[in-house]
């Protein structure tokens, strides 16, 4: 009690020493010692006061690096990550400016003084430089993964097709390398159509086995496309292995797979899915992010925009897609490196040119018409179905998804094969569903003047024969892709989505070139020239590919720009803008945010939406917890105080200087506490009914008044040079300054607060007392009831339950039927392992990924465990 | 004092009294009882109560609008703004609510229900609606302007060189409609070259002389190009007059003649201007935005994006302009309006088609050739020119500013005038100042390739020539743009700049050709094809005008989407990204922001960096004002009150309990103390003796533990009703809930909830007590000393002024020797009334805005002023 009431006073003399004024010409050394006074209550006599400052400072620095500071399925605390990374900078700084006086005391200034300037800076340059080392790093191994990925995709494509003679490790481009369309050398599997046919479904049934295969077994996180999780861990949620090296690896082996199987899937989830595991993985051989979750938020928004620039060839449509999609804090720096890290991704897929095209931009078009102000009726038409597709995938993937939660979790790997096998079976009769996705769109946005045409798709004969064909298709993909994403293997849902765009649009393109034929002469068409042709079908099916791609993901200026970045159409821009506009508003009429948010609010992760505004008109009183465990400052025994931490999973605890006047004085995390009692135990042996103490300063000195001059931040004492083992000094370990608001500040101000400065938890205080306490989760569960009571008058769907039992039972008669079908050729064919591996009867508790994620489901209803 | 305590428990048994379990059916109207109960401590039994409580809530919204919030230099406060918005929200609701209610008692339900729902729809529409009409107007508005505007600048362009003889108001394009080039209608002023020369210097004097005096006499905040005053109006800073009618229209008017003057300016930056004060303009007319200045700011943010998008026909690029550039803070809801409104002003834009060419792309090229790995040599070259370009320039222009505010402040229309005679004089002979800015950018962005040659720029003989006439283009339009960016009147800064970087680009460009032609055989160009052209030179031009942009304004991504939608040229996406990447890593090393910043920086104003981040290792307590004046919350007579107010200058003033415990209870601002007691006095007819409460409820009461159900944030008693008039009831005018932090908070934490969060001002409270205050413009002040102190390390310029006095001395000789020479010219012509124009004798005391702008540069220093 001596020695800390002794550091009170010392402080106060210290800081109130009279100080030089800041405007003497030695101004910087004193200010430099000035902060040394407010950070180290140390006798400022004593001559080596800096280096011991410094020394203590790392090893506090080390002390708090050791702590594992984050749990599974708890959110960061950007507040507090944020001071660290100050103190880290600050003891950086200060390390190096003490080192520089020491060196000057040697030296006598001079030459020694620019040297050691010299390495100062550089010391400095590597320090700001990390960031960007990390982020070349990560750039260039999302760049190389990509290009190898694209190599093994249309590989893999082409192998269900046939083989390549000369080497059966070609494609068939490369194998035909120069040859317009087709080569001696690359063979069909047979010359008999419908062989060739059963080749290709059971290709498509390999790849989809080997992929849900790889991801049950060793990686259950890397199913399905990831952005929403992603997401939410940006944002601050921790999900450990979400984002590990086996992720990744699986990740980049299934996608080849489940796209090349033929499942109405894409690859652009997945990309951003494995760009960000990259980033992950790479940032964390460095200290600066090891030690750092927030810090370590900035990579993985880089990370996001280069796996959208891979996937798309679009640096900065990824940049967009990060800002607009990803991260619901963006600042400038992230911006910038998320730009930098695109552009060596890209510049690197570009070198490697896997396609050897020797261009990024995929589907390039060059359309020689302009538009006309009239085409604009039929831009809102598209634009129209955009934001409907949007709404009703969403709406049907999302039950699809329930019912997949509920029925097939142990059927994922059959489910994804009969998917496999159904898809191809029913695509295989339209040429638009038969043909790969990507060269579908490729084909649909080109224009009918010139060379080019597929299949008389510009032959004028042929046209309501391609619409009925195209609409078909829009009709049959839309289908597939609500009953395939979110199917356990990696699926994006991207170009499934611009795919049926591009195919609504074109008939839509279709239709008004034959409206424009049959009535050339019609006012309405007055802008066109009188002869020749005036509508370009194929700018339908680009606009109607962006329509889409925005109603499903809720995203504008993104679309706009990775469009263009796609295909180089610039003069569009308006159409574009004007379509996904229109989009965004239909979009907006019927649901709340696109399939990423949806799937958030539908999986119940702590996730505070920025684009949503609530008006809930309540203070957070209302909403915050206020019977809340705090624990006293001074007087706990250690053994009271264990006994707290194992009887509830709270993630910290607020100080109060006593139980009575609840006066708050600061906040402990639950693992800097539990380090702090086994450190105690360890080092100093302390016994049960040791004391614990969090305040060294102000025990029972409320009355004072502080002024200006307070008292430092933090005290660097070493714990157990403080008393006996009778005392335990916490006080380092807890955080004197937190968040706190009044109890009848606005839910809705709370919510900013949460939104913006990211704290894992806010105390209310009032008049200096702790009232309450509160977190995301008790916002959004607030947010949530809420919303259950405004959809209760809208007529909640109550006969879905039953309905889903019924598809159930159903589908199993189905499976029964095909197994015993199956099964009865099995053991014609002499194969008796597959049907081991395709059912894995025991639920997956073993796994813990799967496991985990249940976890973080329904963590948002557990009270207690949120906290 | 009974009332007031009876009132306290009242709201207690309110609150206390049971309520209904929010999972039973009734749920809805369960909650919204609830809402009602936290927001009305009135009798729950009362029928009426809620039209009483949407009646009064009425009134309340009415005074605080009444209510004139913000006063000039000073800033925003966007939690307060936030809150009140969602008062305003939450009155509608709750008056639709219970007229709901009421109708459903008449009808009893059923057709009456569904009505009333239609009729609370459309009032709801048109609530959220009301920003789309806003949007849609302001955007349609600023695309008229820009159509206009250009149309404008054409003809005066033109009308400098000659004349349309069919009808003098066509402009070349227009009278040689269909023609090549040239036509017999349009002639030059004479056959004579000398005379021509002589009419176009002094057209250019004539338009420089008009639009500067125009700027003088009727709107000085029209001068220069807007951009760093509009970023801190969007962040929050209050500039009465900035963005107003009388500024639109001299902007818009000055606009084209300072351009058609030939002065090295742009159009960006005044199309930015004008386009906010049109959002300004026009948001005033609408309830939602004329009450709350944060709401307006979003209008303004999307307006800046409409205003770079007209002025490049880039509606994207104008969006992330906005985002990159003008807004601090810019959520996806101010992204989505910044789209629409760029969409419907380019779109208004493209349908009024102002040259007739029926495209928005500026500079439309094709670049036949894709570009090889060994350019990127070159590329990093361009971009090292683009990041010192624009760190000389930067600190040129500033000193030059600083000159011209010590010297010139008088001469402004001399100086404009000046400049432009300059500028005429000196450009003539070299071919790439001669023609217009965006000509020559239109000229040198060219392939070589097909029949567009502009003055055997392609020729090959000619290539040296050529490289000189470029480089001596590069030096005398940097020199001519340092010294015309800021003068009196509209200038921007893009369009020089990117002329800047494309002469030199191009000079880099025919260089790396005449290399290439030179060592065709070479391996380093072993990529090229053997035969034929292999080097662009036009792709070097569009790459220099890059990285000069983003040299000179710091900004990256919204750089290239600019560059592209200016040009299309999308297969040079990577070259772009690479030379815009080193571009800014350079011009980070030379200096910290671009230009915008560095003005804002240079004028002091208000404004905190997001773009910075500081270390400065102090707790917010080493920062705070300490000395501060708070009242207290009962027992303070009226007249003390007054003459507190009329004492001091400060914003507002916090409330404390009483001055010794100085338990913080609230904090009112200056406007609304004032009006408070302005109405006191007129309605209560409030003797000088009348006591003065702010605190209703909870006077003496500070040993209750508030619990979980706390007093409502707002009583809606009205004022006067209260008890006599001895006693003042203020306390619905207080925020009762300001955002507080704890003293020892990092300065880091604190400048961060300014910047996310945006309060006026963040009150210090230590375990309740109020210890200090702190607001922006002391964190400026601290932040400018620490860099202050880091500068005198690097030695300032001491000499500088000296060197300005001398400069001065020399400029004053030789005005004084044309002076007279002009003077006798002038009185040989006939010629009086000129000279008194030009220099106007007086200073400028009487022009309000040129004054208020003087004040808010000290006001910084002025401490008093900012509170």
């Amino acid at each position: 009690m001596n020695r800390t009431s002794g550091s009170s006073s010392h402080t106060r003399q210290t800081s109130s020493r009279p100080q030089p004024s800041p405007r003497t010409s030695s101004f910087t050394p004193s200010l430099r010692r000035r902060n040394t006074s407010v950070s180290l209550p140390a006798d400022p006599e004593l001559a080596c006061a800096e280096a011991t400052a410094a020394s203590a400072d790392h090893v506090l620095h080390e002390e708090i690096a050791e702590i594992k500071r984050y749990e599974d399925f708890t959110t960061i605390d950007w507040v507090q990550d944020a001071a660290r990374e100050q103190l880290r900078r600050r003891a950086r700084r200060k390390e190096r400016a003490g080192f520089w006086e020491r060196e000057n005391a040697h030296t006598g200034g001079g030459r020694g003084r620019g040297w050691v300037t010299w390495r100062g800076k550089i010391g400095e340059a590597y320090d700001a430089g990390q960031a960007w080392i990390v982020v070349t790093l990560v750039g260039a191994a999302i760049g190389l993964n990509a290009a190898v990925l694209n190599i093994v995709t249309e590989w893999l494509s082409d192998i269900k097709l046939g083989h390549c003679e000369t080497a059966f490790y070609l494609n068939e481009n490369f194998c035909c390398w120069g040859a317009e369309s087709g080569c001696p050398e690359w063979k069909r599997w047979s010359g008999f159509a419908p062989i060739n046919y059963l080749f290709y479904i059971l290709f498509a049934a390999l790849f989809s086995l080997t992929a849900a295969t790889l991801v049950r077994s060793f990686a259950p996180y890397a199913a399905g496309s990831g952005i929403s999780e992603i997401k939410c861990i940006i944002a601050g949620f921790v999900m450990k292995g979400y984002l590990g090296a086996w992720t990744l690896v699986i990740k980049s082996i299934g996608l080849p797979l489940s796209i090349a199987s033929g499942l109405s899937v894409g690859k652009e989830g997945p990309s951003v899915h494995y760009a960000v595991c990259t980033g992950n993985v790479i940032s964390r051989f460095f200290d600066k992010y090891r030690r750092n979750a927030a810090k370590t938020r900035e990579i993985l928004s880089a990370s996001a925009a280069a796996g959208v620039g891979v996937a798309f060839g679009s640096p900065i449509g990824g940049v967009l897609f990060s800002l607009e999609e990803m991260s619901n804090y963006f600042p400038l720096k992230t911006m910038w490196r998320s730009y930098f890290c695109a552009l060596v991704a890209t510049a690197v897929l570009a070198a490697m040119n896997p396609f050897r095209t020797g261009q990024l931009v995929m589907f390039q078009v060059k359309y020689d018409r302009s538009w006309h102000f009239f085409e604009i009726l039929f831009y809102l038409i598209i634009g129209v179905f955009g934001g409907l597709y949007g709404a009703f995938v969403i709406k049907w993937n999302l039950r699809v998804q329930a019912f997949r939660k509920k029925y097939l979790g142990q059927y994922a790997i059959l489910e994804a094969v009969t998917l496999a096998v159904v898809t191809a079976i029913i695509c295989y009769p339209n040429m638009f569903l038969r043909i790969d996705m990507t060269e579908s769109m490729e084909i649909l946005f080109l224009e009918c003047e010139g060379d080019h045409d597929y299949d008389e798709l510009c032959d004028r004969q042929n046209r309501w024969h391609m619409m009925f064909s195209l609409a078909i298709a829009t009709v049959i993909r839309t289908l597939l892709v609500i009953i395939s994403f979110g199917c356990k293997v990696p699926a994006g849902i991207f170009v499934p989505s611009m795919a049926i765009g591009a195919s609504f649009g074109r008939m839509v393109g279709i239709f008004v070139q034959h409206l424009h034929e049959s009535f050339p002469t019609s006012t309405f068409f007055s802008a066109c020239e009188p002869d020749g042709p005036c509508i370009t079908p194929g700018t339908y099916a680009f606009l109607g590919a962006a329509a889409a791609l925005s109603g499903i993901m809720h995203i504008t200026v993104s679309v706009v720009v990775i469009m263009f970045e796609l295909t180089g159409a610039l003069t569009y821009i308006l159409p574009t803008m004007i379509v996904v506009g229109v989009t965004k508003a239909v979009g907006e009429r019927f649901g709340h945010g696109g399939i990423a948010d949806r799937t958030i609010w539908f999986n119940g992760y702590p996730f505070l939406d920025n684009k949503e505004e609530h008006t809930f008109g309540v203070p957070v009183s209302q909403v915050m917890a206020s019977n809340i465990i705090s624990l006293p400052a001074s007087g706990l025994e250690l053994r009271a105080l264990e006994r707290i931490i194992n009887e509830n999973q709270y993630q910290g605890y607020p100080i109060v200087e006593d139980s009575v006047s609840k006066t708050l004085i600061g906040y402990i995390g639950r693992t800097e506490l539990r380090y702090a009692i086994d450190r105690a135990k360890r080092d100093q042996f302390a016994p049960g009914h040791a004391q614990c103490y969090f305040s060294s300063t102000d025990t029972g000195t409320s009355s004072r008044t502080p002024s200006s001059s307070m008292p430092p931040a933090v005290t660097f004492d070493t714990m157990s040079a403080t008393s006996a083992n009778l005392r335990i000094d916490l006080s380092k370990f807890i955080d004197p300054t937190p968040l706190t608001v009044h109890p009848r500040l606005p839910l809705e101000t709370v919510m900013e607060l949460f939104k913006k400065m990211g704290p894992r938890v806010i105390l209310i205080e009032y008049r200096g007392r702790l009232t309450g306490l509160v977190t995301v989760k008790d916002c959004l569960k607030y947010q949530f009831k809420v919303e259950a009571s405004e959809n209760l008058n809208a007529g909640h769907a109550g006969g879905a339950e039953e309905r889903e039992e019924r598809v159930w039972r159903g589908i199993k008669g189905v499976a029964g039927w095909v197994d015993g079908g199956l099964n009865a050729v099995r053991r014609g064919l002499g194969m008796r392992g597959g049907d081991i591996r395709l059912v894995s009867p025991v639920s997956p508790v073993g796994v813990d990924g799967e496991e985990g994620l249940r976890d973080g489901e329904v963590e948002l209803e557990d009270r207690g465990g949120g906290r």
